[in-house]
């Protein structure tokens, strides 16, 4: 029996296939494939920029029957390791992908209706949240910037850190929206309350604040306390379907990701209740050039019910009530930048984490900021920021100037 | 005979009913209805700002059946006359539209869908073109500013002339497009040449022109031979599906309205086989807040085969090829004002036109003018100017301070 498992670990002409499909599945990258007992295969073209090591055959096979999930599992269980740095070799994983040449346009738009049937009821949504932002502040606060913005900064010059990045970002958003003191601000999604305690603070403005993650709101609450914000700022755990005020302007950076397609038209409903006819709206999120179903080993372990919309899906929400798009910004860029200074915060952290939680944990979430960066870099995802007004609002910027004028920027 | 003649003239119960179903089905605009023999109805609330006035019993009912058509007929061939200020009571039109509440937004999309299945083949564009574009450059110099630029101005500053606002426009799509001295630029639609003329003169570049219409074409090639520019732009009389050759940077402002909605995967496909993938691309084109069908009266009278589409629709040209769109600015109010001045401008040469053509053909396109710049003030229309990019091209603006910074503007 002994000699019969030893022969079966042997890496036979079928594992060499297999490591040959799985190669040509990805457009041959510039990977080697190392085997179980270091056996090294190498079908892509010139020097190597790293390795991928499959310590089992299971690991390896997995890769056959969902390349994304296979790998996800593998690696973040510890049974595919990677040799190199690992956003260059994601890297040039995209870009295999991308010269292997596309699949037809229509048939990924069928299997993305298709995957996107489901729809996110607020019991769903909930469980969906929890499972991601409820790991505990205390995670979070390990990697993210001082602010604990968990969304794409803005480098609006050389050399600013995360922290002012992010500072940037919120005053980015602020700009767009004009906002003048005393205006009825709603953020529908606020995270830890970043950007609603920095509209109050330096805007003037009145916000309610909208997310169903309990965590997030008990510290968003008591840092609006701590900042003597509480007067101003009204942060409430409801879904964003819960919301019912009139406002004079209405954000949300980071939630439509979490909404899910099927639930478009209804989000258009409440912005277009809520907002006033002399309103302006500005939603921030995740986007894609096409599209894509969502990758489903994110959606298994890290974002389950998470939807990334194309631009066109995304005008679903303002088409129905005939809201002008002003303005759209695609900061791409600046995402990739923000997911490898969050990766390198985790990475100097991560023994920290691995006590938390687990080493399988970490390897996950180093696979998912890696995998992110490189995602925003290669133009697998996009980062829109739209803003918008309702049909007959004539009071809006003449021109895009202001956002960049020296005046307006006072603030900082 | 003659009395039975003169009793059907005079208003019967039929014609009052007529009236109120007219003013309902706009919403009850503060607009007096005034009948052939002077009686006068109104059903709206307030002082009205305004009369029409009906000089015919079928001028009226025409209404019942099509009102855009029986409006814009009748008011083309003097059946029907207005009263008061032409923009205020358009404008009052439009609110009283906006006011009546929305129909079904998936009928809307329906008819839609119905009514663009006519493709745009390039004989049938030709025809479209040339129904506009050759009426004569004599007539379109009367109005159009010092360039002859048929598009939406940029009014960067308060004060500008159009003439200046042109120009701005010109300089604002090259910002965008960041042209770089030698780079080729290829112009889908290039009117009288004027932002080839401008690319190739201010920044340096070398331009491909495409237009299909004749007289345009004749026009733009003497005026670069007159400018010393023909070695560096070629104004080539062709169609946009002709193009082949390789460049940096695809532009394309105005054309789009043209192209039918079946043809933009068409148009992607082109742009797709032109543009290096570390090129840039720019479309400016009328758009609308969410589908509607073309206006029937302007596809009969003024623009044969053309459509107007939503943000939606227009990432149809993009998706298939994943380009990203990087930046969309929404420039209605500008379009709003620049048909408005082309109005005064017409209105000061009418009786000129009146001789080159008939007095029709000046009530035509004073109702043409006028209800284009309400459309645009009311967010009937809207103006997306769309920057692209190849999805793998990194080398695209970091931020959009560029646009608005002195030094780029070291040009004007």
């Amino acid at each position: 029996m002994e000699t019969k498992t030893k022969q079966a670990l042997v890496p036979n002409q079928f594992d060499r296939v297999a490591a040959n499909w799985i190669c040509a599945f990805i457009g041959y990258p510039r990977i080697a494939i190392r085997l179980w007992n270091g056996t090294e295969y190498y079908f892509g073209d010139g020097v190597p920029v790293g390795a991928m090591e499959f310590h089992t055959r299971s690991a390896l096979l997995n890769l056959l029957f969902s390349l994304r999930v296979g790998f996800g599992e593998g690696y973040s269980k510890g049974k595919i390791d990677i040799h190199g740095d690992i956003l260059e070799i994601f890297n040039e994983f995209s870009w295999a992908f991308a010269r292997r040449g596309q699949r037809s346009y229509y048939l990924g738009k069928l299997h993305t209706l298709i995957s996107a049937i489901r729809r996110n009821t607020p019991v769903r949504s909930k469980d969906n949240v929890h499972h991601h932002y409820d790991l505990g502040n205390e995670f979070y606060r390990l990697w993210l910037d001082q602010n604990m913005v968990y969304t794409c900064a803005y480098y609006e010059k050389p050399g600013l850190t995360l922290t002012e990045a992010q500072v940037a970002k919120l005053d980015h958003v602020c700009r767009k929206l004009q906002l003048q003191p005393g205006q009825e601000v709603i953020e529908a999604g606020c995270g830890w309350g970043a950007l609603s305690m920095h509209m109050a603070e330096r805007y003037g403005v009145n916000v309610k604040a909208y997310n169903i993650s309990t965590e997030q709101v008990s510290y968003a609450r008591a840092e609006a306390s701590a900042r003597g914000l509480a007067d101003r700022v009204e942060f409430i755990e409801a879904d964003y379907r819960k919301i019912s005020q009139r406002c004079d302007v209405f954000v949300s950076v980071g939630m439509l990701e979490h909404v899910g397609l099927k639930s478009y038209r209804e989000l258009g409903d409440i912005v277009n209740s809520c907002l006033k006819p002399d309103g302006l709206g500005l939603i921030h999120s995740i986007g894609r050039s096409h599209s894509v179903p969502s990758d489903p080993w994110i959606t298994k372990r890290i974002f389950p019910g998470g939807y990334v919309p194309t631009l066109g899906e995304i005008t679903k929400i303002f088409e129905p009530h005939k809201f002008s798009v002003l303005d759209v910004e695609n900061l791409r860029l600046h995402y990739a930048r923000t997911c490898k200074e969050w990766l390198e915060n985790f990475e100097a952290v991560s023994d920290r984490v691995r006590e938390m939680y687990n080493d399988e944990f970490v390897r996950a979430w180093r696979l998912y900021l890696a995998g992110s960066s490189t995602a925003f870099q290669s133009g697998t995802l996009q980062l829109y920021q739209i803003v918008f007004a309702p049909g007959g609002n004539n009071d809006v910027p003449w021109s895009r100037e202001y956002q960049y004028s020296k005046e307006t920027k006072g603030h900082e």
